[in-house]
């Protein structure tokens, strides 16, 4: 099985989750208030929507450097992508609840950062797991040398561990919590270390290079 | 008609197809309980999310493996593909509405799970429609030889059998019947009769070999 | 611009809109009498999505079989293209209302026909403007014969011409009409008349040959 | 990273975006007066889905011509899709709120027309941040020469202009400003200004020549 057709279902798949993400952004409709009172009152909603919309964005960017290096599909891959999807897809279920509830300050609140938090952790390791996959011998086209495979490894590990604290935190401060689901999103827009090494190995890597 | 827009079409259904399943499971929202209570109430949607996106999932998997071998598109495969979709579009309507029924206990549950179960066995019975054609000679490029093809069709052809139990098994247990339709989507998962001969003749095989 | 952009974006948007026709099917829960009435009460939404797969899904044959042979894709290309879209999209909102009130047999019932037959005559002309383009000089790899093009015209406006009958035949009988559109998305199954002429100028042709 | 995977996700995204937008179509069903008056009562919604299908359209267009054009796919860029994507998706709510106020004679229509104007002029300044980009130093295969760069620029900016004054215009006459939105959209179908140069320097243009 050649890669086209894995990234055109997975594409399929991040596309329309994150299409779907900001069908909760429509308010009321007239009778519910002043429109610009409805629209701020939503501001979970729309921070929600923005959080969630970069977290899918990054790792359909993460997806697409993995996946282009990948010389053979395997069944076991297509399954760890399915398993990826799985989440993917729960993330504006996901969405939609942590809008209504971060703000309410009771246990509820907690809650749902709680289940923002599992569903980001779900995805986060699935993904761990199919760069471990793509580690083994002979699955890319160019193979991560053993000294960056633990760098690979940290920098999805250190995404799983963050929303380990997300999960946690979310019972201490349930709008704090959320916050830091929302920097790990931030950190990845400006981290720099390539998922994959660079197809030409001379080639020169500044600012602005184009992704491996 | 070469394949790759048959798999483009399908693999667009497929896609939206899986993510709406998902939809499902958005709570009422505050003033219906507590979260905690609703997320819990709704384990069933929980349930027939999984058990859904795994067979679609599983579908998708064969059906890439299916068409991938096909040398050339006909009109007939155009339709019978077409079929196929009608049913996996379908899934999502069957799934809320099992979600909602099938642990209630009375008549109603009976009836939702014979729904799900014939809209999984519609969708078995395309595919297997779609099998049969591709056996056909000089249809695909690495032909089952005569002697496997009893075995291919037997894995489709006991799919839809299950699901005939499913269908009948629903008016004598409601959940039973409802998690045999689970079971055949992990014997699926761990099911390793290829689809397809592969296409490198000579090629072995092993426990994460090349999908074929 | 090569025809792959093209395609791929008409398959999103044709999968997309095919695949929101079933989510009209659900039934309103638990509460609103006995399942299987609710589902019998329903036939008119099966019937209407049948319907309306099956026309969208031959639009998609369709669409598939004219762009596969153009050469060049220009910008007036895009825009009847556009136009089609356009069209497909309401397929969704015009199916949804044709199942609400086509057996209610008062005016209401006549209007949703003639809506649905509206949709329909636009999508059927639009995609009828896209094959007129086609016929110009240098636009297709195997160029229609100037002697088969009346045949590739007909094949198109005898659609839009019964369209024609659907919408006015609403105002005397909505069942009627409705089902008359049905009947056009049964003639089109077997209507086998090539939207484009042979690829391969010799090759013959038998009941199950190769799209063209 | 090629262009390739780009394209697939970013045409996901429209193709589901612009089916959204149809959703809002659909009436409130039998029990709410006469179908014609309902129909007839949502022709803002018409109108509105119309003006969106149509601005989504022409920036797919534009998307494609543009991408199309580049060499090599940088992670910048890759944040400014994602940027461009996040404006596109957030145009079905947007479309909602307005065919839902503008109309109204109040201060919400205002707000509603200003929202509108908000998410196309982020949407317009997300796409000239793109093109911005590919005018740098060996980023597209045909690269615009330095006369030719500030007749792009405008085409973009101008829109982008457009835009501002139909938020501020908002404030003073709402359907005015909405109309001004839908004027944009109307020009841009007719406007000729290539967004890249042609391939073949040599080739010569008339008015359906391929686009570039």
């Amino acid at each position: 099985m050649d890669r086209g057709r894995l990234e055109a279902f997975s594409d399929g798949v991040f596309a329309v989750a994150i299409t779907l993400l900001a069908l909760n952004l429509a308010v009321a409709g007239p009778g519910h208030g002043s429109l610009a009172h409805q629209l701020a009152d939503r501001w979970p909603a729309f921070l929600a929507y923005l959080v969630s919309f970069l977290t899918v964005g990054i790792i359909w960017v993460n997806h697409h450097a993995l996946v282009s290096n990948i010389t053979a599909v395997s069944r076991l891959l297509l399954f760890l992508n399915l398993l990826l999807l799985l989440f993917v897809v729960m993330v504006p279920f996901s969405t939609v609840t942590v809008a209504e509830y971060f703000t309410r300050g009771d246990f509820d609140a907690k809650v749902s950062v709680a289940v923002y938090g599992i569903v980001l952790e779900g995805m986060s390791l699935a993904f761990a797991s199919m760069l471990e996959w793509s580690l083994g011998e002979g699955r890319t086209r160019a193979p991560v040398p053993p000294g960056r495979r633990w760098a690979a490894r940290l920098r999805f590990t250190s995404g799983a561990l963050v929303y380990l604290l997300v999960i946690g935190g979310a019972f201490l401060s349930a709008p704090a919590a959320f916050g830091l689901s929302g920097l790990v999103a931030v950190y990845y827009m400006f981290e720099r270390t390539p998922v994959t090494p660079p197809a030409q190995p001379g080639g020169s890597r500044g600012a602005d290079e184009p992704v491996r």
